[in-house]
């Protein structure tokens, strides 16, 4: 069976939604719960950002969870050697690659990618820790340049390289066809894919890439994070328990439901409605076609049990919905 | 080019959200902003659910829009001819054709499906009506079953057939197999999906439905429905927009973000943070790595312009985290 790690960046890319604002208590608090869940990865921010950052790393790498703790970190030296004073088990660089990013951000031409790259990578393959290199807005780049960096930094010793769709452009198809290609050209070497939802697609796009040869998968509770977010865990979690159960055999499912409730209350807002699993009415049968079947047998209308997340099934006999349909 | 009718149901699957009640003025209201904004379909309950939903019928039928009205019904006598004293322009009938379903819902066989449906559907077409026949739970049903009943229906005269993924099981791929093949089966029919959201893919999955052949997307505003809902009308939206945007040429976009706003406070809910071009947050940026590179061009992190949608982009240069970042 292949492996799939997932990695959680709620302390990272869900600081970037706009309500986010947790405390050093609250963000120890998520990074138990999400090792009690069982996630491989946890990710974090630079300890760049801020000393109160820098705090909160190194307390969630005392902790001594199972998770790996990884920090999101740029690929220039200031934050590399901040991050190597950290104890966190690696480092995730990013540098954006598309024409966008490399006109409008950093300025820095593919060649010069590829010299800040490498020996930056070198020296953290030295300190024995973990190293990501990931290709920011890799959906918007061009294929030349995007496996011209990849080359560099597969040979300087990356563990793993990174596709992100940073702008939520990528269609599941689209995901495939560049993960395998990049997958066939570097057999050695771990996949990351990390999809934005900003049409909608982040959790087809994650799977896609899973199946075309991807072996981490980028999510956050409810999918927080930058304008709409990125793929929820717990969507990643209903597909995982449709299509590839095994997958899910480390990971205490019961977690789930009580974890997000604690982030939605950090964030005070309610689970949305749409989250596969967690939203109150994911579990809530209403018009009487359903109502009537489901109380027969669940899984005429249900391909998740309940039970399995810690939940309870609703049936809404009380709506107005199961009258005359209910009957006939 | 290809046709694309969107059949907007927020009037019928979106009354199956636990938190839908709306009113016979919210209803009008909702039918006249949909017809504005340019909809093919507006989808509505069956009319022998209750007098008051046969009175939105008709009071929707006599404002004269452009959009189609469709009355959802069951594929028994009673419905139909219910449905055939309304104005409604055509019918959406629906069976389901699973084991699950077929055990544990209506009970019928194969043959006793095709034994209902045919007379039905030859007595709306001698009205002159419209008339589609759904395949309630296509993707757990078995591909015999499937194609007898279609077989049969086409046969007896629908314009459209409907695959809906009901339980939300389905992938982009399956949708693309199941639907590929049937348009290839019936060449002179429209297809119609309709794909819930349990496992997170609705949006996936429709336009995977549009790829392979379907000529009809069912979506609802927010994606509102039973359990974790269906399609989003706005993440359809963002889709073309990038992927087929002459498709979009008859619509009104202006008119998105008021009606999603306005259906939201019927419900007494907030627009979720992860609905694609309507979240608060949806062209907010707020990691200074993003805030620094939008000020400069806002195509950096943005693939969907605000302002064709009549909106502004937000960037978050108060928070803490344009701090370090952003000067780097
Ligand atoms: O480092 C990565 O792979 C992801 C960075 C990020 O948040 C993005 O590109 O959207
Ligand atoms: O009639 C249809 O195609 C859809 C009915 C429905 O809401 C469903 O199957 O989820
Ligand atoms: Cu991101
Ligand atoms: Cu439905």
């Amino acid at each position: 069976m292949r492996s799939l790690a997932i990695l959680d960046s709620t302390l990272r890319e869900g600081e970037q939604f706009i309500k986010t604002f947790f405390t050093l208590e609250q963000r120890v608090q998520i990074a138990r719960w999400l090792d009690r869940l069982g996630v491989t990865f946890i990710e974090l921010p630079s300890p760049i950002a801020s000393p109160e950052t820098r705090d909160s790393i190194q307390a969630i790498c005392a902790l001594g969870l199972q998770s790996h703790i990884v920090t999101h970190v740029r690929c220039v030296e200031a934050d590399v050697l901040a991050a190597l004073e950290t104890n966190v088990y690696g480092l995730n660089l990013f540098f954006g690659t598309s024409t966008e990013l490399r006109s409008n951000s950093h300025g820095r031409r593919i060649e010069q990618i590829v010299q800040q790259a490498v020996p930056l990578i070198q020296l953290i393959r030295t300190t024995g820790r973990y190293v990501r290199f990931s290709a920011e807005d890799a959906f918007r780049s061009d294929l030349v340049d995007l496996l011209t960096i990849f080359d560099a930094v597969v040979e300087a010793g990356v563990q793993r390289i990174g596709l992100p769709d940073t702008v939520g452009i990528a269609t599941p198809r689209q995901v495939e066809q560049l993960v395998s290609l990049v997958a066939s050209r570097y057999p050695g070497v771990g996949i990351e894919f990390h999809g934005h939802n900003d049409t909608g697609c982040a959790i087809a796009n994650a799977i896609a890439a899973f199946e075309a040869g991807a072996d981490c998968l980028d999510v956050t509770v409810m999918g927080i994070g930058e304008r709409n977010g990125i793929a929820s865990l717990s969507g990643i979690i209903s597909q995982l328990y449709i299509h590839y159960p095994a997958l899910l055999a480390r990971y205490d499912l019961t977690q789930l439901m009580e974890l997000e409730q604690y982030v939605a209350e950090c964030l005070n807002i309610n689970i949305p409605y749409n989250m596969p699993i967690t939203a109150p009415s994911a579990f809530t049968h209403r018009a009487g076609v359903h109502t009537k079947a489901v109380l027969h047998n669940p899984n005429a209308y249900e391909i998740l049990n309940p039970t399995d997340f810690g939940l309870a099934r609703h049936v809404d006999i009380g709506s107005r919905f199961t009258g005359r349909y209910a009957v006939g």
